[in-house]
């Protein structure tokens, strides 16, 4: 650990070109924040960071659901901490919270400026706050039932099926009597799916033809795809989505970093003659339902009819090449990291 | 006019490759069909042909919301025409009707297997009913009102808007007290849409950047798009689409003849972050709302608030080389051609 005078950060330093690399970001050490809280506020220690494929988008000069991160800005992003000084009753001095905290030792926040921001309760450790019971999951809820209207008998497909969201949406689909098939990449990856996640069925797109083998796997066509990947991925579920068939559009990490932009799903008159539906969402219009999702996924987890991954890694040195292992795809489960002693 | 004996026809010769073109098509002369109705069936003399840019996907050998158009089969297609022999009360000998009776003089029709087939009433012109009371205005109208949501106040772009679809579909929506865009192309047609039609701007696809002229128009973004076109004009609307903004695939001409396909979207992550959705549609599955459409676009045709347009070319030889005219754009309104004495 530094010493407590400093805040170590990393920030923006330039945005990224196409594929993100570690070079986007600069180490910085800055005092500790004031400790003259306004009203409202909390003083948070992180103590550990979760990474999503959405911070690529925010590093990009463009308008979105979020303002982009600026240069030499501390990268936004989801961590657990403890409070360390309070003046908001709703976290008290020693509680443990959720929230965009970024990447850096401490921070000054407020739950106007933080849509992210709530407490973590006791029974839940903070790889579960960040993880399971994390963005991701509530995700995955949200996508599935309230914008994928998922339906017992469906034929539902996810890409990105072993990711942090991909994972728990195809649990939920198998928990509501669906039937399920999930896009991932490598033998070990589509073993997790069927395996731990009880998918019916598991399509490597590095390997198979991922058209071919939806065809051959959802001959009546796919009712409902909760697509994370776009590009060709997203292309081959329409070629087989169902007459009246829903499609969910919850990220593209296919074309996150390319510089040319994603590719574009080429059959779209598809839509017209199947009378298809795509529908893009984010949680924060759904956090109306984050109570319900959260008291359901509680009951799932602990008892034992949802797994899931996380894969950890260790010290605030690592920070930058943990998040790039998000569109490698070596992260196994969702990626997080303790900062500890180590810088 | 041919012997009354022989049933003049155009065959599909060959599936087109890519561009549609004359040489798929071919005349044949049938013998009269036969007299033996069975009950519920009729016989129709068609009059005049209605061409639709749909017809060119049912010449493709791919599985879509009806079967494709077969080898040496008559050319699918929408026809008005009088009943010379009936076993349907509710199509009486000496009646008009409207229906998918093909491209030839005479044929035999029933409502099973003909969703098209309505009577034409005597107070509208056959040019009326395979126009401005046709399937194509219909579409507009529930593309509109029942699948887009049209509202007051919405900023409504339509593509392909100097169209049989698109002309109704903007003045539709200036009806219904929306602000509209138009896009088509060439000169004499954006000038329809603002001085007939009644669009608020129009935008020359030919000649100007359809994106930067959708930013400058739409400033706070498009609600509602109405696409006819597909590919790059359905991207362009996707960039400036309004968060929880509605895209309403009504066809994608730009692709219809692309052996390569259509050219996709690359911009789909906007529908994530403006929380779009986007949905294809065909009229077949709105036809309880065809009474109140019917009913409200004769008010309007015949109240003079709705312009339209018909081009009616003629004689039976020009029918394929009538048909090419609307993926060259040359048609000038609604794609007619009067079968009369000509060869």
């Amino acid at each position: 650990m530094p010493a407590e005078t400093v805040n170590r950060q990393w920030l923006l330093a330039r945005r990224p070109n196409g594929q993100v690399s570690v070079e986007d970001f600069a180490r910085h050490d800055a005092p500790m924040p004031r400790a003259d809280l306004a009203a409202g506020e909390i003083l948070v220690r992180n103590l550990m960071f979760g990474f999503d494929p959405a911070q690529r988008g925010w590093m990009d000069d463009a308008p979105s659901y979020l303002p982009p991160i600026m240069i030499d800005e501390v990268v936004r992003g989801s961590a657990a901490a403890r409070v360390i000084a309070s003046a908001n009753p709703a976290y008290p001095e020693g509680s443990m919270v959720r929230g965009l905290f970024g990447w850096q030792d401490y921070a000054v926040a407020a739950r106007a400026g933080d849509p992210d921001l709530v407490s973590i309760p006791e029974d839940i450790a903070p790889e579960e706050a960040l993880g399971i019971f994390g963005a991701a999951s509530l995700t995955a809820y949200v996508g599935m039932f309230d914008v994928g209207r998922l339906r017992a008998g469906d034929c539902v497909l996810v890409s990105g099926a072993a990711g942090a969201v991909g994972s728990v949406a195809i649990q939920i689909a198998r928990l509501a009597g669906a039937r399920v098939l999930g896009i991932a990449g490598g033998a070990e990856k589509c073993r997790w799916l069927v395996e731990d996640y009880g998918a019916d069925a598991a399509i490597d797109y590095r390997c198979e033809d991922v058209r071919a083998r939806l065809g051959a796997l959802a001959p009546d066509g796919i009712d409902l795809f909760f697509d994370n990947v776009g590009g060709t991925i997203l292309e081959g579920g329409i070629a087989h989505i169902a007459r009246f068939g829903r499609i969910v559009l919850c990220g593209a990490i296919s074309g996150y970093n390319d510089v040319r932009g994603a590719v574009g799903p080429r059959n779209l008159m598809r839509m017209i003659s199947q009378r298809a539906e795509m529908c893009g969402f984010i949680l924060l219009d759904h956090l109306d339902r984050v109570p319900a999702a959260m008291a359901d996924l509680r009951q799932w987890v602990r008892g034992g009819q949802i797994h899931y991954r996380t894969d950890i890694q260790h010290g605030f040195g690592a920070v930058p090449q943990t998040f790039l292992r998000l569109f490698s795809g070596s992260n196994q489960g969702k990626q997080l990291l303790r900062i500890d002693g180590t810088e």
